[in-house]
């Protein structure tokens, strides 16, 4: 799979993309990342890809032409690859566009600066638009990155332990269960007892009850679409019902 | 304001660190940023500091006492500073964490990798646990650095523009509105003509409306939270209906 990034920061991208599980994935040849300045494709004296926006206002926009000219040069290279925008407008990711994405032969980001682009760019250059959370930064670039390793790691041969990918929080749209290594106490905070029984069937019973009730706590949003079966559905009654008893024993007190 | 990043690949974050506006806001001093291998706190002759999991499983946990280690050396260092745990379980960040923690004097980021921490890290090592989104990365790195550059951009000097960082999608909770530049026509779409009527009231009322509208048909979750004035309510109001009757129309024909 190749990850085309168009930005007008290239070298913003190397040490993330040299380092780690992503640099060795590059490494052995398992993905392919091609970092493309945006000003390569930029024409007149000064090679400008921004200009001021019509109606006034702060900032430059990102204008469209340079932009049209890096995706049909990359869409040579690649004409399967799909093309995406980088914005805060888009739809957020999460863990299912990464497993749909994985599929694809090759993916095409388009990382924004200033004000953003130009709407147009955003109307006819590209196939999907995406935002990795509702906060502003200075630019695509961390948002490809973090985009790259999340679909990445699901390509064969990436990750060391080929369930490592399935284990995950929200990968079965739950949050993960509490781990613990050595010490047996830490901080005066004991190994939950069933973790040292070795009865392998508590264990993961007590670890699904755990995740559920984790995700219920912290993230109940979760839980609407998750993949529950009708013993986690059972679980989540129980637990629904004991929180419910011990708000309103609190209330009462 | 002081950056503290605690991770076993402090190499990865150099290159986002050095370009662009994070790198001009660390030369000219506004922000300094350190990055720290979790391995320097590390004991034994391995200086290992993951193990395999309590009641079985793949991959291996951060291991709590090298981290207890480095967030004490930290807060020798920087007192004040807030403890901030990387982690898919975490809190969604969003602009509003990102507006608060700039008012912070330091923070210390713990990056994690393999299956994640030690519960116990979790429990008596940290102030706040955070997630930029429902994916799964390999590691806290590149959360690391977003959070970094959402919260750089609030403080004073570091953004070109005093401006920008308020004009900017979700500073008041809503979507940007559609920006245009040169050429007049691209692709076939024109420039509104709105926006060349050089009346900037107009031009305002245009783009309110269209940051509502685009907030509405792509992000309606955030309308919820927005803040919203009376006149905005009443375009909304608006625009509700005209997309119902558009539904209506659609369905009768």
């Amino acid at each position: 799979m190749i990850f085309h990034v168009v930005t007008l920061f290239p070298e913003m991208l190397d040490s993330p993309l040299r380092e780690s599980i992503l640099g060795r994935a590059v490494k052995q040849g398992l993905i392919a990342v091609e970092t493309h300045n945006l000003r390569d494709w930029a024409e007149g004296k000064h090679l400008s890809c921004d200009d001021a926006p019509y109606g006034g206002g702060d900032g430059m926009v990102l204008k469209p032409e340079p932009l049209a000219r890096a995706v049909a040069a990359l869409k040579r290279r690649t004409p399967a690859a799909r093309v995406l925008l980088m914005s805060p407008q888009g739809v957020p990711f999460d863990q299912q566009h990464a497993r749909r994405l994985s599929t694809e032969e090759g993916l095409i980001f388009l990382c924004g600066r200033y004000a953003g682009f130009d709407e147009r760019v955003r109307a006819t250059l590209v196939d999907e638009e995406f935002s990795i959370g509702d906060f502003v930064l200075t630019g695509g670039e961390l948002p490809a990155l973090v985009m790259i390793d999340a679909i990445a790691r699901y390509l064969p041969g990436v990750l060391g332990s080929a369930d490592s990918v399935t284990s995950d929080s929200f990968t079965d749209g739950l949050l993960e269960y509490p781990q613990y290594t050595r010490p047996p106490v830490f901080n005066d905070v004991a190994v939950p007892d069933v973790l040292l029984s070795g009865d392998h069937r508590r264990i993961n019973a007590w670890r699904r009850e755990q995740q559920l009730l984790r995700t219920l706590q912290r993230r109940p949003d979760l839980l609407e679409k998750a993949d529950l079966s009708a013993d986690d559905r059972r679980i989540l009654e129980g637990l629904r019902g004991e929180t419910d008893r011990l708000f309103t024993q609190r209330s009462n007190n």
